[in-house]
């Protein structure tokens, strides 16, 4: 069998040679691993692929050896679940929609969620649960609480903003704290908020982007997974933009839930560490 | 109404000003100009985007300016008519499928023809018609005869093969001459033939690729359309080389038929000539 | 002989039509043609390339078809004539001698002025004059004019501001009206200001970049030439981010330079027309 | 002090745990881990940052726990010696002379030789010794004998070919095995042999690129390194992409002198490993 072994805790002297000495007594092979310090921070982050058999205390005895308050999991083969959120725009949920069919991913789309119907053809003949949650009549905290009260019945792994095109209240983030990625259509910490890509057009920039990111309470300043840009001429209308700029949407997306699904990515602060 | 007219022609002097002015006369306004001259060909090609009403006699009156033998055409702003052939594999396929979805592009996907029913699911699920034309028991010609009789029943501009993992016959090429686009997952020239991940990997390149290209009779040779890349590292196995690649050619193959629809592509000779 | 022709004008129907008539009649031949009609502005620029020998009175000619106020120039093979500007970083400055010394560029460096003595040996290396205007003593007016008519005495077509990193007066700025290109630190519009590399780091971003720009009274805020970026992790300190990014800094301002010396570049408004 | 720790060996159980736990037992705190180990080859590659002031005994102490053959190496901040060879184009010579000039790299370019006087004043205005070895009147194995002797009186850790256009004795790549890096002018294994742009123009490729490799005794066929990419289009002729393949040569070939001097380079049979 094989596993992700992921840690995280205060940084100290001689965690590698424990983390990978105690592998070796469960007869642990490490066949990858990536670590990082923040030495500002004093943090310490560590990925180790393993083959192999661990016993049931294998973790207790890790945490035994690692400084108090470490975080430690360890991930079989099975699929990352995930909800994803959606309003009318297909792209970067139909790309996630056509990544799990192509069994790209190691992902389960568990259901997507709506506050319009307008997606529903597309997500049907993939033949994954849709729901449409309006917001219609409700405040936005009865809307989120809908909503979240149907993706607690799912229990997914992550929650996938794509293009979901409302603001959530603080309630919904702490009740999904750490599990909220979302895609902003433009290279944060660019052109923050409504319409970016008419922001770009006005500034007349030479390069547009998207940004996948963690969702908490401050809008658009959540930590940063990814990014990824595309070359835009004087030529280029905002619409055209726009329109450009969906394909790298729906890249950056799935290539950051792709990562969550990999166990590469971790929250340290206001910011992320990768291990790509 | 928005026109946009294709010109190639044997290079000559005065060529623009003679399209331009006779655009002039008809009172259509250009709105963008694109040409190019092949010095060694003597080959001139141009496209222009056009507003206005252009007079019945428009193209017969431009073909009298021109050199004799010159190919001109003046598209409306109708869809592009594609059909697509596949095998088993679903993600060039799925691109396409889904940008029709999303309205990105202006091309109407009339029938998908596969020598397998494996992405009949897929498909329907679109609202596409799919058809089985199985290679079993058949001659390649015979196979190629019948897929050509069920794409020339749909009289398409463009046949896209979306990963059609099937040799093609001189007879079938010829048939649709100038109209097959393919994608082929390796960086042409590298790599031709069979398996091209497993010769990037064995060879340790850093890079891989694919490319579209039109199709001709001599195996992955026709004439370039567009390229792209993607970086791997010594720890990707052939493998994981050919599940990154995916993402490569579906890019690749979506934004060479999207380069078609809009009229910026010209065959030239072994070549192209692509307006971007 | 081999030219090139830059128009700029209010817009009007028939224009490319006029503009190519005429080179028709004098005999010039097209190689390449490249317009832009900016609809809100109502303005059009276009560049020609051309072979031939112009009558002395073409361009008196071209004014009388195009509407009042066009500005056109004829440019011949001669080298755009270029000062450049630095303090005591060598990369951007160095990245223009090393182009000159290829002899990749149709650029001619007259001068380089400095206002410390730091980078005298390089550009000594590549035989340039080489002039230090230190600011110690002087307020930002007496060192602006002093510098001022120093480039003056060069008559460049081109200042290239190659990391200088003084805040230049709106009376410098306005002597060398259009003729200034400036290289930013960043991806504008992000990290406006001081250290954005150290901004960058800060936001966790994943993605630095550079930003060429003519440069006009606002702070960061000119016209954008060219952009390009650079993946970071977050393993990059904001020290290793300010090193990377130095690459792309190079890169971006010796491109928008070649850009210049091409006249492939016009000013619009705050924004940019670059036909590449 | 800080400490760059390389290791390959035959893959063995517990590398990993035996390695850093020595390390932590010498009080060594270990900053950033890269392994790799090769499973068709059953080779495993580690390199280790450190901190710390190792004993006298590390290295044999390492090697005692490490598998037959091992081979290890501890560098420090020592700057890694280069002597670069050139014939007769500037700039991959004048890349890594203005990144030495910037204090760019941890490298120290000893000498340049050269074939032809060409590139003399380039490299005497950085203040680098620079040898004229003419191959006039002499056969290959003299040539390169003098050369090579030239180069052992220096004693370097690399070789750069910056654009060194003579092929190499058996005898020449055998003296200095495993210390050569070239650039090749193409997108390897793309265009192999001579005038590699010339034949990318008449494949009509939209993609150009170069190659960084080690050399070994079979033309263009060392361990690839690095490479990267640029787009060309229909309008470039072979002189054009030969032009702008410059800039991807400079880039690349730096950037490969650049992972050597890191110790992020391992020959891995006739690929790398490259820990970047």
């Amino acid at each position: 069998m094989s596993y992700i072994l992921t840690t995280q805790c205060a940084d100290d002297i001689g965690l590698i040679a424990k983390i990978t000495g105690l592998c070796n007594q469960h007869n642990l092979n490490i066949i990858r691993n990536n670590e990082f310090v923040d030495k500002d921070a004093q943090r310490f982050f560590m990925r180790t692929e393993l083959t192999g058999e661990p016993h049931a205390e294998f973790l207790s005895q890790l945490r035994d050896v690692l400084p108090a308050g470490a975080k430690v999991a360890l991930h079989g083969e099975e699929k990352t679940k995930v909800v994803l959120l959606a309003t009318k725009e297909a792209h970067c949920l139909g790309g996630m929609l056509l990544k799990q069919f192509e069994q790209a991913l190691n992902i389960e789309i568990l259901a997507v969620i709506a506050n319009y119907p307008t997606l529903e053809p597309l997500v049907k003949g993939f033949n994954i649960p849709f729901h449409v949650v309006s917001h219609e009549g409700l405040t936005r905290s009865e809307h989120d609480e809908k909503v979240g009260d149907l993706i607690a019945s799912y229990n997914p792994d992550i929650i996938g903003l794509a293009k979901y095109m409302r603001i959530l209240s603080p309630e919904f983030v702490g009740r999904f704290e750490g599990k909220i990625i979302n895609i902003h259509h433009s290279f944060l910490p660019a052109f923050i908020g409504a319409k970016p890509y008419h922001q770009a057009f006005e500034r007349g920039v030479k390069i547009i982007g998207a940004t996948a990111h963690f969702v908490n309470n401050e809008l658009d300043e959540g930590p940063i997974i990814l990014q990824d840009v595309s070359s835009v001429t004087h030529a280029n209308t905002a619409e055209m933009m726009a329109k450009m700029g969906k394909d790298v949407e729906k890249t950056v997306f799935c290539k950051a839930l792709q990562l969550a699904s990999e166990h590469k990515l971790f929250i340290n602060g206001n910011k992320t560490v990768v291990f790509s």
